[in-house]
Protein backbone atom coordinates (compact mmCIF):
# COMPACT_ATOMS: atom_id res chain seq x y z
CA UNK A 1 0.00 0.00 0.00
CA UNK A 2 1.24 3.53 -0.58
CA UNK A 3 0.27 4.90 2.28
CA UNK A 4 0.00 4.00 5.69
CA UNK A 5 -3.49 5.65 6.31
CA UNK A 6 -5.47 8.00 3.36
CA UNK A 7 -7.66 10.50 4.75
CA UNK A 8 -10.01 11.91 2.49
CA UNK A 9 -11.95 14.95 3.72
CA UNK A 10 -14.78 15.95 1.96
CA UNK A 11 -14.60 19.19 0.30
CA UNK A 12 -18.33 19.06 -1.79
CA UNK A 13 -19.75 22.51 -1.88
CA UNK A 14 -23.13 22.62 -3.06
CA UNK A 15 -25.35 25.85 -3.53
CA UNK A 16 -25.87 27.88 -0.48
CA UNK A 17 -29.62 27.44 -0.46
CA UNK A 18 -29.50 23.07 -0.41
CA UNK A 19 -31.15 21.98 1.73
CA UNK A 20 -28.34 18.87 2.45
CA UNK A 21 -25.54 21.79 3.18
CA UNK A 22 -22.12 20.83 1.97
CA UNK A 23 -18.66 20.26 3.98
CA UNK A 24 -17.07 22.47 1.88
CA UNK A 25 -19.68 24.95 3.40
CA UNK A 26 -18.47 24.29 7.03
CA UNK A 27 -15.00 24.26 6.84
CA UNK A 28 -13.65 21.21 5.57
CA UNK A 29 -11.05 22.78 3.48
CA UNK A 30 -9.35 24.41 6.93
CA UNK A 31 -9.68 20.42 8.60
CA UNK A 32 -7.69 19.07 5.70
CA UNK A 33 -4.88 21.84 6.01
CA UNK A 34 -4.75 21.69 9.57
CA UNK A 35 -4.46 17.45 9.15
CA UNK A 36 -1.77 18.26 6.14
CA UNK A 37 0.23 20.49 8.91
CA UNK A 38 -0.10 18.24 11.48
CA UNK A 39 1.40 15.45 10.05
CA UNK A 40 3.91 17.48 8.47
CA UNK A 41 4.87 18.61 11.63
CA UNK A 42 5.26 15.11 12.85
CA UNK A 43 7.19 14.07 9.62
CA UNK A 44 4.47 11.86 8.28
CA UNK A 45 3.33 13.35 5.27
CA UNK A 46 5.04 10.67 3.04
CA UNK A 47 3.21 7.87 4.97
CA UNK A 48 -0.48 9.08 5.36
CA UNK A 49 -1.82 11.97 3.41
CA UNK A 50 -4.61 13.94 3.61
CA UNK A 51 -6.40 13.98 0.76
CA UNK A 52 -9.48 16.43 -0.52
CA UNK A 53 -12.60 14.46 -1.95
CA UNK A 54 -15.57 14.70 -3.83
CA UNK A 55 -18.84 14.43 -1.88
CA UNK A 56 -18.50 11.05 0.15
CA UNK A 57 -22.60 11.14 0.35
CA UNK A 58 -22.70 11.91 4.11
CA UNK A 59 -23.57 15.08 3.89
CA UNK A 60 -26.32 15.88 6.95
CA UNK A 61 -22.92 14.66 8.88
CA UNK A 62 -20.28 16.98 7.06
CA UNK A 63 -17.84 18.00 7.34
CA UNK A 64 -17.09 14.54 6.73
CA UNK A 65 -13.97 12.57 6.64
CA UNK A 66 -13.50 9.20 6.05
CA UNK A 67 -10.05 7.17 6.61
CA UNK A 68 -8.84 4.02 4.70
CA UNK A 69 -7.93 0.88 4.94
CA UNK A 70 -9.61 0.71 7.96
CA UNK A 71 -12.73 2.42 6.77
CA UNK A 72 -13.79 4.15 9.56
CA UNK A 73 -16.12 7.83 8.94
CA UNK A 74 -15.86 10.47 11.03
CA UNK A 75 -18.50 13.48 11.41
CA UNK A 76 -19.13 17.00 12.50
CA UNK A 77 -15.20 17.27 12.18
CA UNK A 78 -14.01 20.61 13.46
CA UNK A 79 -10.01 21.78 13.40
CA UNK A 80 -10.05 21.61 16.99
CA UNK A 81 -10.62 17.51 16.75
CA UNK A 82 -7.37 17.27 14.31
CA UNK A 83 -4.53 17.05 16.94
CA UNK A 84 -6.81 13.95 18.52
CA UNK A 85 -7.62 12.37 14.97
CA UNK A 86 -3.82 12.34 14.49
CA UNK A 87 -2.40 11.29 17.72
CA UNK A 88 -4.78 8.75 18.71
CA UNK A 89 -6.02 7.29 15.20
CA UNK A 90 -3.41 8.03 12.44
CA UNK A 91 -0.67 7.61 14.95
CA UNK A 92 -1.63 5.25 17.20
CA UNK A 93 -4.06 3.07 15.31
CA UNK A 94 -6.99 3.60 17.60
CA UNK A 95 -10.25 5.19 16.22
CA UNK A 96 -11.44 8.51 17.70
CA UNK A 97 -14.93 6.81 18.63
CA UNK A 98 -16.57 10.31 20.21
CA UNK A 99 -16.67 11.50 16.33
CA UNK A 100 -17.63 8.16 14.78
CA UNK A 101 -20.51 8.25 12.29
CA UNK A 102 -21.73 5.03 13.63
CA UNK A 103 -25.48 5.30 12.08
CA UNK A 104 -24.02 5.16 9.03
CA UNK A 105 -21.18 3.16 9.19
CA UNK A 106 -23.85 0.03 10.74
CA UNK A 107 -26.22 1.22 7.80
CA UNK A 108 -24.17 -0.84 5.14
CA UNK A 109 -23.54 -4.37 7.59
CA UNK A 110 -27.66 -3.73 8.48
CA UNK A 111 -28.18 -3.60 5.13
CA UNK A 112 -26.12 -6.22 3.09
CA UNK A 113 -24.57 -8.13 6.42
CA UNK A 114 -22.83 -11.04 4.35
CA UNK A 115 -18.62 -10.56 4.10
CA UNK A 116 -17.66 -8.05 1.56
CA UNK A 117 -15.97 -9.49 -1.20
CA UNK A 118 -12.17 -10.11 -1.86
CA UNK A 119 -11.16 -8.71 1.36
CA UNK A 120 -7.58 -10.42 -0.25
CA UNK A 121 -8.57 -9.11 -3.49
CA UNK A 122 -5.44 -6.74 -2.88
CA UNK A 123 -3.13 -9.77 -3.26
CA UNK A 124 -1.62 -10.28 0.07
CA UNK A 125 0.22 -6.72 -0.34
CA UNK A 126 0.20 -4.13 2.52
CA UNK B 1 -17.88 -0.57 6.63
CA UNK B 2 -20.01 1.77 4.37
CA UNK B 3 -19.06 0.37 1.17
CA UNK B 4 -17.83 -2.31 0.20
CA UNK B 5 -15.34 -0.63 -2.85
CA UNK B 6 -14.40 2.95 -2.17
CA UNK B 7 -13.01 3.92 -5.47
CA UNK B 8 -11.14 7.57 -5.58
CA UNK B 9 -10.38 8.84 -9.06
CA UNK B 10 -8.11 11.79 -9.21
CA UNK B 11 -9.68 14.93 -11.05
CA UNK B 12 -6.89 17.15 -10.24
CA UNK B 13 -6.44 20.29 -12.59
CA UNK B 14 -3.48 22.12 -12.99
CA UNK B 15 -2.33 24.61 -15.55
CA UNK B 16 -2.03 23.63 -19.01
CA UNK B 17 1.72 24.27 -18.82
CA UNK B 18 2.18 22.29 -15.78
CA UNK B 19 4.86 19.33 -16.39
CA UNK B 20 3.93 17.44 -13.73
CA UNK B 21 0.62 16.84 -15.92
CA UNK B 22 -2.50 16.16 -14.42
CA UNK B 23 -5.58 13.37 -14.51
CA UNK B 24 -8.38 16.17 -14.87
CA UNK B 25 -6.69 16.85 -18.04
CA UNK B 26 -6.38 13.38 -18.78
CA UNK B 27 -10.03 12.28 -19.15
CA UNK B 28 -10.24 11.72 -15.26
CA UNK B 29 -13.99 12.88 -14.92
CA UNK B 30 -15.33 10.61 -17.74
CA UNK B 31 -13.91 7.90 -16.36
CA UNK B 32 -15.64 8.37 -13.23
CA UNK B 33 -18.83 9.09 -15.03
CA UNK B 34 -18.23 5.24 -16.89
CA UNK B 35 -17.39 3.91 -13.45
CA UNK B 36 -20.74 5.13 -12.08
CA UNK B 37 -22.79 4.15 -14.85
CA UNK B 38 -21.20 0.45 -15.06
CA UNK B 39 -22.03 0.35 -11.04
CA UNK B 40 -25.51 1.88 -11.64
CA UNK B 41 -26.46 -0.56 -14.74
CA UNK B 42 -25.30 -3.40 -12.26
CA UNK B 43 -28.01 -1.92 -8.95
CA UNK B 44 -24.39 -1.92 -7.88
CA UNK B 45 -23.76 2.27 -6.17
CA UNK B 46 -24.51 1.91 -2.89
CA UNK B 47 -22.09 -0.74 -2.09
CA UNK B 48 -19.56 0.42 -3.99
CA UNK B 49 -18.73 4.22 -4.33
CA UNK B 50 -16.71 5.96 -7.04
CA UNK B 51 -15.68 9.04 -5.77
CA UNK B 52 -13.45 12.21 -7.10
CA UNK B 53 -10.46 13.31 -5.56
CA UNK B 54 -8.15 15.47 -5.59
CA UNK B 55 -4.33 15.09 -6.36
CA UNK B 56 -3.38 11.71 -5.46
CA UNK B 57 0.05 12.67 -5.92
CA UNK B 58 0.69 10.23 -8.51
CA UNK B 59 0.38 12.60 -11.34
CA UNK B 60 2.77 11.11 -14.40
CA UNK B 61 1.26 8.09 -13.82
CA UNK B 62 -2.92 9.63 -14.52
CA UNK B 63 -4.90 9.25 -14.83
CA UNK B 64 -4.87 7.47 -11.08
CA UNK B 65 -7.67 5.95 -9.52
CA UNK B 66 -6.92 4.10 -6.03
CA UNK B 67 -10.02 1.33 -4.59
CA UNK B 68 -9.87 0.69 -0.65
CA UNK B 69 -10.60 -1.00 1.65
CA UNK B 70 -7.31 -2.85 -0.28
CA UNK B 71 -5.71 0.10 -1.37
CA UNK B 72 -4.67 -1.02 -4.87
CA UNK B 73 -3.64 1.47 -7.25
CA UNK B 74 -4.27 1.88 -11.38
CA UNK B 75 -2.43 4.06 -13.53
CA UNK B 76 -3.01 5.17 -17.14
CA UNK B 77 -6.73 4.17 -16.65
CA UNK B 78 -8.91 4.75 -19.96
CA UNK B 79 -13.17 4.79 -20.11
CA UNK B 80 -12.18 1.45 -22.06
CA UNK B 81 -10.78 -0.48 -18.89
CA UNK B 82 -13.93 0.58 -16.62
CA UNK B 83 -15.73 -2.54 -18.22
CA UNK B 84 -12.76 -4.56 -16.81
CA UNK B 85 -12.26 -2.84 -13.32
CA UNK B 86 -15.79 -3.53 -12.14
CA UNK B 87 -16.01 -6.69 -13.42
CA UNK B 88 -12.75 -8.39 -12.53
CA UNK B 89 -11.68 -6.23 -9.22
CA UNK B 90 -14.29 -4.12 -7.86
CA UNK B 91 -17.28 -7.34 -8.56
CA UNK B 92 -14.83 -10.39 -8.43
CA UNK B 93 -12.13 -9.25 -6.33
CA UNK B 94 -9.02 -10.35 -8.41
CA UNK B 95 -7.24 -6.43 -9.37
CA UNK B 96 -6.50 -5.70 -12.52
CA UNK B 97 -2.39 -6.61 -12.84
CA UNK B 98 -2.09 -4.97 -16.02
CA UNK B 99 -3.16 -1.52 -15.28
CA UNK B 100 -1.67 -1.64 -11.62
CA UNK B 101 1.20 1.27 -10.71
CA UNK B 102 3.04 -0.99 -9.18
CA UNK B 103 5.79 0.90 -8.87
CA UNK B 104 4.41 3.23 -6.65
CA UNK B 105 3.04 0.24 -4.74
CA UNK B 106 6.00 -1.46 -4.15
CA UNK B 107 7.61 2.30 -3.34
CA UNK B 108 5.95 2.76 0.08
CA UNK B 109 7.13 -0.81 1.05
CA UNK B 110 10.83 -0.05 0.37
CA UNK B 111 11.12 3.66 1.77
CA UNK B 112 9.13 1.63 4.93
CA UNK B 113 8.98 -2.03 5.18
CA UNK B 114 7.74 -2.32 8.90
CA UNK B 115 4.20 -3.58 9.15
CA UNK B 116 1.41 -0.39 8.75
CA UNK B 117 0.32 0.33 12.24
CA UNK B 118 -3.49 -0.26 13.76
CA UNK B 119 -4.60 -2.66 10.89
CA UNK B 120 -6.90 -3.24 13.72
CA UNK B 121 -7.56 0.21 14.11
CA UNK B 122 -11.12 -0.31 12.97
CA UNK B 123 -12.16 -2.03 15.46
CA UNK B 124 -12.73 -4.95 13.52
CA UNK B 125 -15.58 -3.76 11.58
CA UNK B 126 -16.30 -4.57 7.94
Amino acid sequence: MRFRRHVFVCENVRAEDDPRGSCGRKGSAEIRKALKEELKRRGLEKQIRANASGCLDACAFGPSIVVYPEGVWYGHVSVADVPEIVERHLVGGEPVERLRMRRLEDARAERDPEPAPGRNGGGGER
